[in-house]
């Protein structure tokens, strides 16, 4: 059986790891008869976004790994246990998370980093030449991760998109509902709620994305 | 198309609606064709737990709509602005936030209540001979909401089972991947993560209850 990390930011859109996306991710890796092991960092969130305004609540502090266990029903790992022998291929939902938590794009996109330690397990994959799929906003981590020219897509957002090929992302378009495809890094992105405006878009995506990661696998 | 009110009680199984659950339940009803909207109601968590630790984290506190948002992408609306017209149909997932907050059985058992606002839009659906599902452990709130003899399944748990058949529940025994219906009343249950131990396990049931319940509209 092939198991498959998934790395998590946090529980929610707009300040960690888009729930849709996520659970999408976990059921389509189970019917497609894989495991999933869940992952998240254990430092604080950005923020915390309150989801009925949009407001920053400013006197909250929540712990991405704390709050991605909420998704995972309690059963996440804090990154520092990851171990890439473990594991056959890497999956990153999307959402907020990706882009405030496990690196700061949205905060600083001239000049953005990605964690250390989200970096270091990103990294493990690459160095193993084991598959990675990155979906919705994620992508914005490939080119620091996977150095110049790496194929993948972050939906139409025109300053997103040119802020990735500054840093040297080779940008594809995309449909919702399909995958970008990077055969020779066995790298696979998908636009999910970058452009989803349903459920089913969302999850015809993701459904790609996990079935061309395992196939990489072989 | 039919349209399905779908209430939240939260954001997190051991505090709030069970997320798989939520998103299974938005997924299947939208590719049924039909359509839902989201609602919970504007109140405090009974409590926040931590979902790594499962211990309560005492110095927290969440509001139900506020967290309920998460799961919905911020389009949730307040119990309080429901109109029993605009829904052919209910479907209320589980979690503990149906046990804690939709109602108070996990703190009360043997006099549990249901929230004021809850039993106001639930009961409306009952006058209105429309049909609903409840999922997981939200059938706790069926005998005070359908009174005496009503069928459903809550799973297994021996004591869970005894309080609600000493309020007039009839329980029947239901597979994890089954439905317990009562057709009299247009109501339909299915034990969810009350014994499923996969999504798929999880997502078969749930997929049945939808499907009967939007069955049940015509």
């Amino acid at each position: 059986v092939k198991n498959i990390a998934v790395m998590l930011s946090g529980c929610g859109v707009y300040d960690g790891s888009e729930i849709h996306e996520a659970v999408l991710t976990l059921l389509a890796i189970e019917q497609a008869g894989a495991k999933y092991r869940c992952f998240a960092p254990n430092i604080n969130q950005h923020h915390v976004i309150n989801h009925l305004t949009g407001e920053v609540m400013a006197k909250e502090q929540r712990n991405v790994l704390v709050e991605s266990a909420r998704i995972a029903r309690g059963d996440v790992e804090d990154l520092t246990e990851f171990y890439i022998d473990e594991f056959d291929a890497l999956i990153v939902p999307g959402g907020f998370g990706a882009a405030k938590n496990l690196s700061d794009f949205a905060i600083n996109a001239e000049a953005f980093k990605v964690n250390e330690q989200v970096m270091t397990v990103c990294q493990a994959f690459v160095k193993a030449n084991k598959p990675a799929g990155y979906m919705c906003i994620a992508p914005v981590m490939i080119p620091l991760i996977y150095g110049e020219n790496a194929q993948a897509t972050i939906g139409h957002d025109v300053g997103i998109v040119k802020a990735l090929i500054d840093v040297g992302l080779a940008h594809r378009d995309c449909a919702v509902d399909d995958i970008v495809v990077d055969t020779r890094r066995k790298l696979v992105s998908t636009p999910a709620y970058m452009l989803a405006t349903t459920l089913t878009e969302a999850a015809n995506g993701i459904n790609k994305l996990v079935a061309r990661v395992i196939k990489m696998m072989d």
